[in-house]
């Protein structure tokens, strides 16, 4: 996917400039709500995302500045990628989503629990994945707003 | 765009089938936030959607359930579309989405007054919207869940 010339600067579009494509949000789910971190990670995630468009989303995440990637002295392909708290401020972006979908797909896989928390207590609930997100996040970018 | 499969039953997969297109959401935004209901408001939004995308996602909507098009008895072209409450209840996620994007990009064309009430009423905001665009909606469906 490339990016074209920003056409507004609506903050509608300028969310889906930089999460707006589905396997970006999946990905931003596995790292954020699924304790996944690595290449191999999101590779075997459910929905079977292809290598090639793997690779370009973790790099448009990393030059977007929502994850960054552990890389070894030698560099190379990461061995993790840490959500950064630009990332973790697209949980409630997930949280409504998943509020949502739980409500009208039959088929739901969204666990009941996680759900009934989520109408119930959705301010600990965000609390507690941000926590959680916070700990795999890299030291210099805990302290941003 | 044409509908895949469903790869999996994840609550965030399936809200992104629905509306992860990055039109799409432009669409519900006008629709929901801009009061805009005519294909020509849509077709002249600011980020210029080509008319045969602008054809395509407006009938996904209303295949999706997301939006009901008003048409003469003669049939053809509707002349206004109306979200549901389906489409309403995704109210939060742009709310969520306009959250992020203000405190992150640095030209966003957000209205600080609608940003500032989102931060300190973001309850409120949400009722007040809803009651606008539950005035759209049609009869049938302001019932629904």
């Amino acid at each position: 996917m490339r990016r074209r010339r920003r056409r507004s600067d609506c903050p509608i579009h300028f969310g889906l400039e930089v999460f707006g494509d589905p396997w970006t949000l999946l990905i931003l789910r596995d790292l954020l709500l699924k304790g996944r971190s690595t290449y191999s990670d999101f590779l075997h995630a459910e929905e079977g995302i292809a290598t090639n468009v793997l690779a370009d989303r973790l790099t448009r995440l990393e030059q977007d500045g929502l994850v960054v990637a552990d890389r070894g002295a030698e560099g190379g392909r990461a061995h993790r990628y840490r959500p950064t708290s630009k990332a973790i401020d697209l949980l409630p972006v997930l949280l409504e989503i998943i509020a949502w979908s739980a409500a009208y797909d039959p088929a739901t896989a969204a666990d009941p629990a996680f759900v009934a928390r989520l109408r119930s207590d959705r301010a600990g609930l965000e609390r507690d994945l941000r926590d959680r997100a916070a700990v795999l996040a890299p030291a210099t970018t805990q302290e941003e707003p």
